[in-house]
């Protein structure tokens, strides 16, 4: 029989509240979906819903736009408050444009808005929800919650979604991982013919949540958790910090 | 019941060769694994094995380096002939650096080593194995031979490995698209509150390379072919140079 891999979006999950126990929501889901946890199987969780359970929310009304922050603003046509708290979140502007604003975010990877989403909160234009302090430690708590409440060992991808230089389209990326690889090392295994490949690791947990994007959406469709199952990983624990390039080794810093 | 999607990967693709009916391949490999195809299936392809049947091998022994070529091999460290080829195949160096050559290739994306490949060629180091000369074409022929097969009407996707700016690892992207959608547009519809969401574009052939390629691995297994089955996209038919921005939309160019 051929390799098989599954995904399945569970439905139903509850607008999530600061506070919720989100690996109790997801095994609710589960068991709605009549599904179970499985050694080996990997979660796919957006970092919205994580956000949101960590009461990352920012008042925008209470937020005091700096003299860079209004300067951005000002290039970039931006919320001069959204600005401030993208910068508040970076460590380096990468590039500004009309429309645009590219950091390195405080985690390391760069990206738009410093990951900061004004869609989804709470349907008022005041209300911004920053990425969790931590995402590979919130990975990891969920990680062991999920093995309390089900006995099961999974792995944890927290996505996102990003844009890229040179390719137009936002894909899921891993901002947070726990219990599976973030980099899967395929350098010194033979190809077909023999020959050591020389360089081929794979931003795996990426791949995963692109993956896991495909069922997600972005929009109305509310599908925050995918189940992956029959994924072949090396049990490895990684991190979504494993996937950042250092800025000395970034051509395109 | 969950929105789901599974993917399969074919067992026993034979090694191609030039002027293999590549079609006829995959029909008879899903045979093997009681597969049939159906309308809205996709199909992730390697573009190795597109590239081996369209003939797109190079006998690196009767290439001559010209002076940029020798100059770049010297900065790079790379066979002076290898990278003779990635510029006939490029528009533009985008970054030399010890180990690094990234050019815009003349298809449109940008890549290491205008995605010339040295390994699984014939287990010799002569030669190497150049991208089709029109995946998007070469997808589409895919398509429409793959109808008159089985009646199927499926979306294709010609996938290769690509490393990143900012990031580690290499995730799959889509080099030939044929049958659905490269970019799938959520601009305009409602987030979960009702607001707009302003500016949400999925880069979607590549995450379906991406997902394919947590199956096909790139070493010795040998799995050029992931059978996609769930998808919902729109009946779009896109090509992979939807996908690549236009240099003068490039902040990182």
């Amino acid at each position: 029989m051929p390799l098989k891999v599954s995904l399945a979006a569970l439905p139903g999950m509850p607008a999530v509240q600061p506070g919720d126990d989100l690996a109790r929501l997801i095994v609710e889901a589960l068991d709605r979906a009549a599904l179970r946890l499985e050694d080996g199987d990997a979660l796919v969780v957006t970092s919205k819903i994580v956000s949101k359970a960590e009461g990352r929310q920012a008042d925008l009304r209470t937020v005091q736009p700096g003299d860079e922050a209004l300067r951005l603003a000002s290039l970039t046509g931006k919320d001069p408050r959204m600005v401030e708290l993208a910068l508040r979140e970076s460590v380096e502007v990468s590039r500004i444009a009309p429309n645009v604003m590219v950091t390195r975010h405080r985690l390391g990877f760069v990206s738009a808005n410093a990951g900061i989403d004004q869609s989804n909160v709470d349907g008022s234009d005041d209300h911004a929800l920053l990425l969790p302090l931590d995402p590979d430690a919130s990975a990891q708590r969920l990680r062991e919650r999920l093995l309390e409440l089900t006995g099961a060992h999974v792995g944890i991808v927290i996505s996102d979604s990003h844009g890229r230089p040179f390719r137009l389209g936002n894909v899921g990326v891993a901002v947070g991982v726990a219990g599976m690889p973030a980099l899967v090392d395929l350098r010194g295994q033979p190809d077909m013919f023999g020959r050591i490949l020389r360089i081929s690791v794979q931003g795996y947990a990426d791949m995963v949540a692109s993956a896991a994007g495909l069922l997600s959406g972005e929009g109305a469709e509310g599908l925050p958790v995918v189940l992956v199952r029959g994924l072949e990983y090396p049990r490895i624990d990684g991190r979504a910090a494993d996937l950042y390039r250092p800025p000395e080794e970034d051509l395109y810093r």
